[in-house]
């Protein structure tokens, strides 16, 4: 199509990253202390403006390496944010990402002066962030939680084998409540995505408990299906 | 926070709205003929620019109205497409929208003369659509496909009593294949939201089909446990 003498438009938007760390017990949120204005030296999410010819999704990549150090995380867009008064600059919508990823606390190095620090924070203790970055990190466990009630989850943060103790703690984690032990067993173990292991837990003082592997299989064909009506 | 002098932010974002209509056997896309450059007089669906001090979830109701005469719609973003060369002015970042409705062809009616039509066209058959507008109507449609897959939908496009092959009509649709009767009958009811009702259709030539309602508590109960730990 012709483009004609059409005006020339501006745009300002932006990414942000919300980074879920998992460690076999506590669910972290991956925060960055500003190092520049607005904002400056506050708490935030990694986020930042993205450049006129860059796509959406690589700017994300980018200012989460830029900002914490990590790369290669597969980073999912889940919502964006955009209220007249969420930025103090002017109006700029917000495209937000997230993951969830097995924690290590090596690796968080900012590597543009845009950050100062990089740190996990407990998930359910979030301080007062910069713009309107707790409710994007509110939403984002919003998705995750919802995810979760339809679509197992967190294999990925496990080794390879592992007890359905140290599966529970994950949906413990991202619930942010106990969950039942019993019920918990009964229903995993029905989606038929569970292999018992012939091998149980060493030189622990409780009752050895028997580890499990992920039927990666099984998963394939139940997300292709659909959970609802595969499950059955 | 100070603002201190810190340069103003241009944007410029847009709105995009995929509105699937039902009438009992057909899904259809809501589609407008576009009145104004660019993509002047292609199809396209409804959408436009977000005005300044415009809420983006305010935008989409408005621009939806504006091009089709469709008010009261509840809209649910589901995602936002950057691409560098998406739009020919420029830099522009569309938040997209999706809903489900009753399809009636009585209404639409473009308010603003930004649109010269606006009619619903089969979902199986799209034509080429302004921008990106075709990658959007795939992404919505497989956005609507995922969540049948977990999450059963669909009552509201239905009258209040309604026979299995009516909901079976929906799914149908949507998933744009044929499915088995005897199995979606099972797992239709397995899950305990269809309550059947001592009343069969009337007038009809071959055996009459059982009316069912849809139990919304049970639904309810279930969306808030989560539907895969709900549903055994």
């Amino acid at each position: 199509m012709a483009k004609g003498n059409l005006p020339k438009l501006h745009s300002d938007f932006s990414v942000d990253c919300v980074i879920f760390g998992f460690d076999d017990e506590e669910l972290k949120v991956l925060l960055v202390e500003r190092n520049e204005p607005p904002f400056k030296a506050w708490k935030a999410i990694p986020g930042n403006l993205v450049y006129d010819q860059e796509d959406i999704d690589a700017a994300a990549e980018r200012v989460l390496y830029e900002l914490t150090g990590l790369h290669n995380i597969f980073l999912e867009q889940f919502y964006s944010f955009g209220s007249i008064d969420r930025h103090p600059q002017g109006r700029v919508i917000t495209v937000a990402y997230y993951s969830i990823i097995k924690r290590n606390d090596n690796g968080l190095h900012p590597v543009s002066g845009y950050a100062k620090k990089a740190y996990w924070w407990p998930a359910d203790n979030i301080p007062k962030l910069a713009f309107d970055h707790n409710e994007i990190v509110d939403k984002a466990l919003q998705t995750l939680r919802h995810k979760i009630s339809y679509e197992p989850i967190g294999f990925e943060l496990l080794p390879e084998k592992f007890t359905l103790t140290q599966l529970q703690h994950i949906y413990e984690a991202i619930l942010q409540k106990r969950i039942d032990k019993r019920n918990f067993r009964r229903k995993m173990l029905s989606y038929g995505l569970l292999t018992e292991l012939n091998q149980k837990q060493k030189g622990v003082s409780h009752r050895a408990a028997s580890f499990f592997k992920f039927n990666k299989s099984r998963y394939r064909s139940l997300k292709k299906k659909g959970f609802i009506f595969g499950l059955r």
